[in-house]
């Protein structure tokens, strides 16, 4: 990883954001802090979704739909390219029935108004 | 996209040698000329699989297993960053039963000796 450590530091700010704001609390307006205005999210069995209001429906419904209670995020490698940084990474997925699924992801974050945000989110089920 | 016709043209190249050499006539060696050789795949269903040696195992497999005859692949968007590239695309496939299923991906291209090969390529349905 050739990322310096105050930016892991607000890339795992926004990533526990998602989980204690947007997750737990399903605070989808949380959202605005996390990815930047024109994202692009790619959700397995969907198709590609662009820009945060549209993602914001997409979240709303996808939480709720599966009852997603947590989402453990963990950085498996980060690299800084040009102003951008390419993330790999891991998601553990708590249900409301007790179920919980493994996901990867690759994001590419991007800085809005100084803040880290995540501006293309593709993820997939290891299972 | 802020990446030039040249370099377009040669990603272009090297999406096609994976339909036309590796797809189409199961010649798994093509994948030197396409991925990184510590490149990194994120397949639905499946772990992270690192180093292209594994990753040849992987499709050898998939492609057989999955029936795969043909897989065109389409740029959505390209961005320069630094000596990278992100590309978010399409990827139309083609199996021997006559299905077709429809894929997007991110892959993050470098280059190696002087060839632009995908280093890092996650994907998920459509549908």
């Amino acid at each position: 990883m050739n990322v310096p450590e105050t930016v892991l530091t607000a890339m795992r700010q926004t990533n526990e954001l998602f989980n204690s704001e947007v997750v737990a609390k399903r605070n989808i307006s949380g959202l605005d802090q996390v990815y930047t205005g024109n994202a692009r999210i790619l959700p397995p069995g969907a198709e590609m979704i662009v820009g945060r209001d549209q993602i914001k429906a997409f979240w709303q419904q996808a939480i709720a739909g599966l009852g997603l209670k947590s989402v453990k995020l963990t950085t498996v490698e980060a690299e800084s390219l040009g102003d951008s940084i390419v993330e790999i990474g891991r998601a553990d997925l708590g249900l409301t029935d007790g179920q919980t699924l493994t996901v990867k992801y690759v994001v590419l974050w991007k800085q809005e108004a100084g803040q880290w945000k995540w501006h293309v989110d593709i993820w997939n089920p290891n299972q």
